[in-house]
């Protein structure tokens, strides 16, 4: 017997009929005659209340403590869940995070799995029960609650159908599948078959949403089928596998974007071994991401940096760097607001070079300025102003060969309006 | 130093301002040099919330999925209270059931505490802080989430404080403590200063509603002093504990009185051994708590049994008895709704024969018909119609001397207003 991992993220049981209509697809697996683990999140915009609660309380709320308050969300859909399937007349069991064995570094608000004892998990299984797991959390070695950050849920279904030797992971979401672009953005997205890890990882990395990077980067360790397919509406969805089709031979296979981006500049910066290392270590360890990152050399013994973030950390960066001025020993630091990144990404990029020129000449034909590049393999991301984020993300699209054709775009539509 | 033990219930932590009120208590009791653990009950109307889900999905919900379910909102509260302290300067953490050590019986939703591990919870302490536990939770053996059914919170906290040989516990709570009588009824109520813990446990199972009896029969075990004092003003409260000082050398100590009863009759029951206790496992078996029972003989081998439940209950009794009326060979059963129990409570009665007579006599002289009576060492009951509830416990309120003067009244209005 088979057995199979869901997830059902906060969209898909966002309600009780939501909840409902869930269970129905859980009890279809079930019946197909698999062993069913379904890992749920909180209901829709439940976190959201819990977080302005803690708001309402501290303006910096402890880490540990907001584990704590916002572990209760996903605790609180498995029990509804379980109730919705016995009323179907499935014999289902919930289990938190800590219940199911999902094991933690001592890190709260972004902990990574270290490993996952599935003794009790695989005992209900063995009763014929269906489980259903809550996501995003975990409990360290000393006992205490942990969650595992943005995307956590997607990671805690990859992390137990690895554990498990599941046939495949599936994620139940509020799109049909992986597309080419975001279909609010791109009018001509079109959805793919089958996509490989590695792409899915850049997209996800660049904000597609649909995936969470970390859940990707476990399924590629464990060679383990990721399936994105709608809660809502029956459709075949796309696959994330090894090896992707080469659907049309497409050089690019899609499209991210996002906005709120802000570039920081620190100017003449001294040109010593441990320079960049002093930069970038003082900004990690206030847990500030760092995307792009570019390096020119000023005169002889100085240097620029110039390095983009979320706009929402630009304060926190300019305060760390304010404090380690003087160890720095920079002489100017600049920002530049508003900005956007747009990317494409394709395994085919790696046998086609001249892929990168053909980008910046789209961008450049339509007058958009690119601020910051940066290359990988398979990805080419450029930093524009915001202001121009649709335009070069519709160009590329074009120019790249993504569009789908009149009869897709009508299912498209269907889909997401 | 002295450990002390306090709770907060679901009224006491209703919405955030409370929460942060009650944070300013326990930085008092923390900055008196104490250790400091505090049990809170979930916020407010939230379980309410919750129950509602859960009906709205299923007409009778898992009892295991419950306790998943409505745990949750002890640990939104300890979260809440430790970010409210941290922002007192009061280092802080908080405990789940499971995590406290809070070990029960494999029961839902009514479990009893079998014991409790307080290992991790006293080395919290000698760290010098706050612990902040979630009440009314527990965990089986199995390590399966359980809760402690109603008042549960109020036993976790005087649990906590037998097991961590606290000096004390308080029970922090909407009134400023035990009172002769509820106050919003009997206009003269005075508190107590204090009550031994057998006139609180004939009170709190009579209804009186400030402490559940099972937390009472704790402290009692344990000879735990507990006080019963205000979440909200600053006032002296009402500590309950083994010798209660003989204020006023007061017979009858306190009056409880409770509406919705109704008394079922049993007529000609075959007078065999078994007789009442096929009757009473019967109910006892559909959960149906049976109150005061009279038996009395109505012929060589027949008889007649009355006794009380509440009347939400009649249809179910009812209908168990049709069940069962072959086996139990009566020959009619008749009900009287719209009764109410009205009871005094005092140790003094135990040396003062005609207390009773004292209580038939007061209320007959305001014509009041009393339909049952039931009697302990310190207690005597009686059944009357409903709607002469209050001016029964009027009448008794005055006749026991239990008035206050006029300058208590005064204080009790600004407090209940």
């Amino acid at each position: 017997m088979a057995t199979i991992v869901q997830k059902f993220g906060g969209t898909s049981v966002g309600d009780v009929s939501r909840i409902k209509r869930a269970a129905e697809r859980i009890k279809q697996a079930k019946e197909a005659g698999n062993r069913v683990v379904t890992v749920v999140s909180a209901m829709g915009k439940s976190t959201d209340a819990l977080v302005k609660l803690a708001y309402d309380i501290s303006e910096s709320p402890d880490k540990r403590e907001m584990d704590m308050l916002l572990s209760t969300g996903e605790q609180v859909t498995i029990s509804l869940m379980v109730m919705a399937l016995k009323e179907l007349g499935i014999n289902a069991v919930s289990l938190t995070g800590w219940q199911a064995g999902i094991k933690t570094e001592p890190v709260h608000q972004n902990a990574r799995i270290t490993g996952i004892d599935t003794e009790r998990l695989e005992s209900y299984l063995d009763d014929d029960k269906v489980v259903i797991v809550a996501g995003f959390q975990g409990m360290s070695e000393s006992g205490e609650i942990t969650t595992l950050g943005r995307g956590g849920s997607d990671t805690t279904a990859v992390a137990l159908a690895a554990a498990l030797k599941a046939e495949s992971c599936t994620i139940f979401t509020d799109v049909t599948g992986v597309y080419t672009c975001d279909p609010r953005v791109a009018k001509h997205a079109r959805q793919l078959q089958s996509i490989s890890y590695d792409e899915m990882l850049e997209l996800a990395n660049l904000g597609a949403g649909v995936l969470h990077p970390r859940a990707v980067e476990f399924a590629k360790n464990y060679e383990l089928p990721l399936i994105v397919r709608s809660s809502m509406v029956e459709a075949e969805g796309t696959i994330v596998e090894e090896e992707a089709s080469m659907e049309q031979n497409l050089t690019v296979r899609g499209l991210a974007f996002e906005g709120a981006v802000t570039k920081i500049t620190i100017e003449r910066l001294p040109n010593r071994y441990h320079s960049m290392s002093d930069v970038f270590s003082a900004l990690a360890d206030s847990d500030i991401d760092v995307d792009i990152i570019i390096q020119q050399m000023t005169g002889e013994n100085e240097l620029n940096v110039s390095f983009s973030i979320h706009s929402h950390k630009l304060q926190e960066a300019l305060q760390i760097l304010e404090t380690n001025s003087e160890r720095l020993g920079y002489k100017q630091i600049r920002f530049e607001e508003g900005l956007a990144k747009v990317s494409i990404v394709g395994s085919g990029m790696i046998s086609n070079p001249g892929v990168a020129a053909n980008m910046f000449k789209a961008l450049s034909d339509e007058e958009i300025l690119i601020k910051m590049v940066s290359t990988s393999e398979i990805k080419v991301s450029t930093v524009v102003p915001e202001v121009d984020m649709v335009k070069a993300v519709e160009t590329l699209h074009t120019a790249f060969d993504l569009d789908a054709v009149e009869e897709e775009v009508r299912d498209v539509e269907k889909v997401t309006s």
